[in-house]
């Protein structure tokens, strides 16, 4: 369905695991097409002297942005990246999307200097479904936008509720703002001016203010903060299943012993639930095309899982349903009342 | 060793629980000195007509702030609340702590407003020790100042060294501050300048940025963040694990079988080590004397082991050597010249 293109230099694994994921990806879907993007000799070092399977073309790209380098200076320095390529394949509508597990800074940087945002949109903002008690609530924004306005939150809102509404299959999402209580008027000044704005969009389910704990409970779809925060929490909720895998683990080999099976089959599962790899890629939401941006510590079933949810997001109709939204916002004098000019 | 006020009316389940706490508290240290503070009425109803064990005085208190309430309109309005009552115990020397699983937010007012502050410091905040890999964590501020300057975080980041060092026990604690990436530059303004003066610290072991996974992980004994972004990762966190014992429940007992032995001593352990009743409460630092904020949702456990540990924590010199260390930054030129001038 979808075109997706692959940054196979992107990534703590690259190229060995971008390469063995796309593979697989090809292997699990024939219909899929992918541009696997990076030096072309180290992408045919890891495939081993075979061609590359059906459906996917490799695209040349000689510079890499690494892990330690400022993006923008690399995007600025280096004429010829992967991740630029990418970006250059979508404006080209050789690709309808982009999946890279480099650099987060990188992509967003690469995104905003190449892809257009789409209409009214003011700033990109990276989307994650967190498990919740009743299934996923979408997070936005963890970390493409480290300091909000109030503009930018609302049209978060906008966005993460699409994504809900259309990948999660929710049919009217719940929206609400993170803050450090539930009442109005709880919170920074950055909060409290979203919370007036968020009140005056018509249309949507803005169920107020939430805390920490309910972005996993059930009790809303979608929550909105600033990249900053989204972007602690995200790494948070990452370090603190690790030390509560590490602590069961622990718990599990003195109380039934190691190699018991039905505690072997406890720990699976639960590691299955709880692995970022699930997941593959969050999308970097607000510009024409789709980008999506994994893990760098991807692994082959990550990259595998990324590029086949490229490839069914482009299905949806995100894009064109949150360009309907942001225009009736940005046409809805009360909300642009309380947010007033500037970008 | 302590003598501790214990507000009787706060928390969800006030004054039941907090009144058999601080009974629990009693039974199991005949030494501690308990000032029990709220309605006397309703503080003997729970007692079912026995006088308070050893240890334990009542001091009446007409009002109580309403979890609803705005706390700092609450204080204005009412005369005789038991917070209100606690710190007034503290400034009369009559006890050395206070322990309040009351509203957060009235807890810091009526400190606020009543207790002062030890020389040169700026805002009080809340310090919680996270479990990670290899012990504890410190995470301050957790709640009590939504917006931070510069200057607060350089002194939560010595007061939560003071904690870390007499209350954890660790010599040298690592300091570090919390943002969206590890090298130095990245970060909001706040960061960016609160890792320069960091740095200019003499005697501080302050080793960077740390993203938030590292709470976890062991790496840092200290970490430190502006209360906003601290209160939604310790509810996170609280969400998370909840949502995660969930998850395995559920998973023990489609794998093992409801009743399984082994299963359920897993479970019971685990639950054990997560369990927030464990720490019991959080210093309020910064203020003369002691302050402990308990989670609203205290049981009795939670309060015996707050009320325990308040009275373990006014033995420690905790508040003089946060005394030395403040004064030592104030009288650095290089650290003031980076804070500049402000409150």
């Amino acid at each position: 369905m979808g075109r997706v293109a692959v940054d196979a230099m992107g990534g703590d694994h690259a190229p060995r695991d971008i390469v063995r994921g796309a593979v697989a990806a090809a292997e699990a879907d024939p219909t899929l097409e992918q541009l696997l993007v990076g030096d072309e000799g180290k992408i045919r070092g890891e495939l081993q002297g075979r061609e590359p399977p059906h459906g996917i073309t490799i695209v040349h790209a000689a510079d890499v942005i690494e892990m330690h380098e400022s993006p923008v200076e690399a995007l600025r320095k280096k004429a010829d990246t992967s991740i630029v390529r990418c970006m250059k394949l979508v404006l080209e509508k050789r690709a309808d999307a982009v999946v890279s597990a480099g650099n987060t800074g990188g992509v967003v940087a690469a995104a905003t200097f190449l892809l257009p945002r789409l209409p009214n949109c003011r700033r990109a903002g990276i989307a994650v479904p967190f498990p919740s008690r009743t299934g996923a609530c979408v997070l936005m924004d963890v970390g493409a936008n480290i300091q909000c306005k109030p503009v930018h939150l609302v049209q978060y809102a906008l966005m993460a509720r699409e994504y809900a509404r259309e990948i999660c299959g929710i049919a009217d999402p719940r929206v609400a703002l993170l803050s450090v209580g539930g009442e109005e008027g709880k919170g920074n000044p950055l909060v409290k001016e979203t919370f007036a704005a968020l009140k005056a969009v018509k249309g949507l389910r803005f169920i107020g203010n939430v805390e920490g704990q309910q972005i996993f409970s059930g009790e809303t779809d979608v929550v909105v903060c600033e990249g900053f925060v989204g972007n602690v929490i995200l790494k948070s909720a990452e370090g603190m299943a690790e030390a509560f895998l590490h602590m069961l683990f622990k718990e599990v080999g003195d109380s039934l012993g190691e190699t018991n099976p039905a505690g072997k089959q406890v720990l699976s599962h639960l590691k299955a639930r709880t692995d970022y790899a699930q997941y593959g890629g969050a999308p970097l939401m607000g510009h024409e095309g789709a980008v999506f941006i994994s893990h760098g510590r991807s692994n082959a079933t990550a990259m595998k899982n990324a590029i086949r949810f490229a490839d069914s997001y482009v299905g949806h109709s995100v894009n064109a349903r949150v360009t309907e939204a942001l225009a009736a916002v940005a046409a809805n004098r009360d909300v642009q009342a309380i947010l007033g000019g500037g970008t």
